[in-house]
């Protein structure tokens, strides 16, 4: 054996291995995680879950041949260890480095990219029917959570398969956790097949029982076929019944830190010709005593000791996330109409205390973004006040659900859209570039970008006076907040600087940008004036009237993407003014991984690359 | 009894009447639909298969004290005749008049708005949340098809009552149909349970076999606790298990058309203090003949003869779904990579004959949207073409699955959003106003509008040569096509007539408004050019070229809400380059029903007002 894992040759290395070997392999891996994550920061809990699952399904199956669609994709460490790439991973969630999840760009291996909850049975029902037309033969395995599985678009999957009876191999990947502990009847329902003796163990129960038990009674002749029929449900009991309706074989539960079992029930489900479900129960933070006893805080972390694991990252300031939690469940104690919903994500969004102090008016729903918005429009329309906290990226999910239910009824509910803009390590899939331009076309919307904290604070006051819905997008990170002060809004856009040569317009986040550029442009001479857009819907284009007559150049500043958010609307609303906007944004394309300052200069977006742009601009005009 | 429907005071007058009575007003209510619905087009089938369900609710229930929420809502004629609005139906669906969904603004008895498939779970689970809180004491129950049940919001809302144990009544109207005859696993688990005795004849059946059976032998103690919740699934059997797994007490099969029974199992669930589902079977257009044998046609309906059910619409013309789907049946059948997915809309969308044709290439995965899209994103990543056909309103819920599966990917996938801009007569929630909005923020997105039948299908061509995502977005009805006149597509905006003083830049259906507003400005001395803006994305700016210096002002035409479409994006690309741009297109509300020249009058839309509106600006500029 080698001890240093990047001198392997995966997957071909792994195919040669003895189970004793494999053993030692996943001692190797875990040694391997958390030394690199602890430097790296990532996804260390639920890839610790998965080691011996990815060895078995590796040592099984084929890839690139056999497809592997690892759900959400953040658990996908192992798999790029077993694929070649424990070579990249000092360079794991960097700027052009290794990717926290599948890539395709990264590795044939790597069938499908995902990020978001959810999407791996679908994909793979996709998968496996374009190889049943082509008529070709090889394995579609979808590794799904059970915390993906609350997610309703998991059951469309499952019911679309279950009913073309296309052969795909869905591995539920049990650990009881989602980024929050899992909440739902299916969730009561897995934790029931947890504790059940497992398929083989209640057949086993039922046949001794029943095969020298055959003197019921004439009657039952007659019935015996019916009854036959109840034994299966009997035999399933808390074996997968709710799978086997669905149309699904199901095997489980099985040890899934146990490669032989493992590699036994794989075997088992490839051979089979029909839609098989494995349900493997696993430990999240498996074999690193601090993941298991904290799996929530090793989810997703930053770079730690691993001694102790203790972070090492030093924090300044305070999150927007803690500001929203701790201001809202402040209003509720006043307010009992003050309700609080989520998605999974109660203590990433900052609703931890609130959870804690008001648990009967806290909700977390699952990864159920959909349901999450109507529940709140139920709730709305019966006299509460909800606030929704979801990611703006996952906040996708609930778009036609704001749209239709909550704006077309104008329900006076508060979403507070966390992880708005580029969020950094975890890439395309997690970047909130696009809600200014989804929410802004729906009607009734109020859209609020706060600059900081204390403004954070007073929007939320603010939004809670208003009988519509509002929505209070801010990014990822830590921001200035004095507790000592109070902001007052009125949903107004505010102007900072009178208007001169130039006019900035910016909006959260990027309005320190604007107050750079600002100082860089009057050391060079040029008089620019500066207005802080926290309001961009309706937009409250007031401020403007001060450009009339001064102004040749407007820019805009926004952490979006350049469709759809604050410089085209501004661009419309000016049109015919005799001002030239220019728009400074992401640009219309998937922003990949990396830290936010070097992506925000790589896309020339540096408070000196911009000035330098407008500089060039006014002597083209000049 | 009265003989005219209209002459009741209800909902008191149904408190009053016997069993008998409600029977004999069943009749009437059925003679009362399809008269009226015949005059004024309508859902007929759904609403003929909900009459005694209907009855029964209000017999047994209190409303506006309790919440009926009608899923989708298209079944609520006999709810709004049962809470006194059967005088109102001689405007059904038009301008002003009674709408064919539940409206809050109509009566108190509507609680909650609806239109869209499966959220009425989600949202009674919200509405009993808000009751427990406030410590209420009131029913809430939702009213959801078997059709309504294939989406994965249905699944989300189950999985959280099932948790919560919040008192709701589901009442799953199972009739196996939604626009289309139902698909799924799910749907087969129902058909089960249809063809089952039913809970009450399998439990006698056990009780009956096993009670005088206690003779199972010593061995038999240890296991019996086991055994015994085994034996509860057998008994559910074929009866709702999997509702019981979720959490729910299950009551069924119960006749829908039965009111005696259904109060019977109304009352019962009345007195339970815990989620309860009653799953009623249903026919869909019952008591009608043409309807019980066509009704996917009488689904939704336009006015027809009511003793014959033919159709009494004229037909001028052939429509944008219909070439869409023999378009892509011709191509299909020389491409074997071509695939057809769409959502319980294949006659609907026109993907009728490419289903007869090409079964097995032809993907119905039910009211799934999201797994639609995804499953879509699957086939393409193994070399399928596929074509997705959804109508613009309803792929709101597939927004997540474009971005993220699709764009992200840049797969290879021809969106055919059919019912794009205003629907009329289904009003507020089936209208497609926002797709060019939600769309033009999605990388690697092409979007393209065609004006005719001839376009479209030139369109179609186009699309399946790119390597990327591309959506094509038509309106409902009818259109221009001559099949001997093949058109090209390249991808480019079209200038259609040089560049005057004003310069009209419209697209889709919009474009024969720009052809009438030339023709009026014309007739007024002003000299105006056209573009035919066929790609809203990639934004093709060239016809622009011409307007420098020539053209003071633009007017864009786009059947869309004016934010985030065609106006907004022109307006900002033009920025700095001293033209106005004035937008004419959908205000920023959800547009009500009426038939759309109604409502292109009531908006200030005609090619008059847009001209008049235009004199004035430019007397204005003089």
């Amino acid at each position: 054996m080698n001890s240093n894992i990047t001198e392997y040759n995966f997957p071909e290395d792994l195919k040669k291995m003895s189970l004793e070997e494999m053993e030692l392999l996943s001692y190797s891996i875990r040694e391997f995680l958390i030394d690199k994550v602890s430097k790296s920061g990532g996804h260390l809990a639920s890839n610790l879950g998965v080691v011996e699952l990815t060895i078995a399904l590796h040592k099984i199956f084929n890839t690139p041949t056999d497809k592997i669609i690892w759900d959400v994709g953040h658990q996908a460490y192992v798999h790029k260890i077993l694929t070649g790439r424990a070579k990249d991973f000092d360079t794991l969630r960097k700027l052009n480095g290794l990717s926290g999840f599948p890539k395709q760009n990264e590795s044939p291996h790597d069938c499908f990219d995902t990020g978001h909850s959810s999407v791996s049975i679908s994909a793979a029902a996709g998968m496996a029917a374009a190889r049943d037309i082509k008529g070709e033969k090889y394995e579609v395995i979808a590794v799904i959570g059970d915390g993906s599985l609350t997610g309703g678009m998991a059951y469309e999957g499952l019911n679309n398969i279950g009913d073309s009876k296309s052969k795909v191999i869905v591995i539920l990947n049990d650990n009881g956790m989602s980024i929050s502990p899992n909440t739902g009847g299916i969730s009561k329902h897995l934790g029931n097949l947890r504790t059940s003796k497992g398929y083989l163990g209640i057949k086993k129960f039922i046949k001794s029982h029943f095969s020298s038990k055959q003197n019921f009674g004439g009657t039952l002749a007659a019935g015996l076929a019916d009854f036959k029929n109840d034994i299966k449900y009997s035999i399933m009991d808390h074996g997968g019944v709710l799978f086997e309706e669905l149309g699904f074989t199901y095997f489980g539960p099985v040890d899934g830190h146990n490669i032989s079992e493992l590699m036994d029930v794989l075997v088992k489900a490839k051979h089979l010709d029909e839609p098989v479900i494995i349900h493997t129960i696993t430990k999240k933070g498996k074999g690193y005593i601090n993941a298991e006893k904290h799996p929530g805080k090793f989810h997703g972390i930053g770079p730690f000791d691993p001694t102790t694991g203790a972070s090492l990252e030093k924090s300044q300031g305070i999150s927007y996330s803690k500001i929203m939690g701790d201001v809202v469940l402040k209003k509720a104690l006043d307010d009992p109409r003050i309700v609080a919903v989520t998605a999974a994500m109660g203590e990433a969004t900052g609703l931890g205390s609130f959870a804690k102090h008001l648990p009967s008016r806290f909700f977390d729903v699952g990864i159920a973004e959909e349901h999450a918005v109507t529940f709140a429009a139920g709730m709305a329309k019966e006299g509460m006040r909800p606030i929704v906290a979801i990611y703006s990226s996952f906040l996708q999910r609930g778009y036609d659900q704001m749209m239709h239910d909550v704006c077309m009824q104008n329900l006076p509910i508060v979403f507070a859209i966390d992880r708005a803009g580029c969020v950094g390590a975890d890439g395309e899939t997690h970047n909130g570039m696009f809600d200014l331009s989804y929410l802004s076309s729906m009607p009734n919307m109020t859209i609020l970008t706060p600059k900081d904290g204390n403004q954070l604070e007073a929007m939320i006051d603010y939004a809670f006076t208003l009988d519509s819905p509002v929505a209070i997008r801010y990014p990822r990170g830590n921001t200035d907040y004095d507790k000592n002060i109070t902001s007052t809004f009125d949903g107004k856009n505010i102007r900072i600087k009178t208007a001169g040569k130039v006019d900035i317009w910016a909006c959260g986040k990027m309005f320190s940008y604007g107050e750079q550029i600002v100082n860089l442009l009057n050391n060079k001479g040029i008089n620019a004036g500066l207005v802080d857009v926290a309001t961009v819907k309706p937009f409250d284009i007031t401020p403007f009237d001060e450009c009339k007559g001064r102004t040749d150049l407007i820019l805009t500043l926004e952490d979006h993407s350049i469709n759809g958010g604050l410089g085209q609307q501004l661009s419309a609303l000016v049109s015919g003014e005799n001002v030239h906007v220019i728009k400074f944004a992401w640009p219309d394309e998937f922003i990949p991984q990396g830290n936010f300052d070097q992506l925000i200069d790589k896309y020339n977006l540096t408070p000196e690359k911009i000035t330098e742009r407008i500089c060039e601009e006014l002597e083209r005009k000049a």
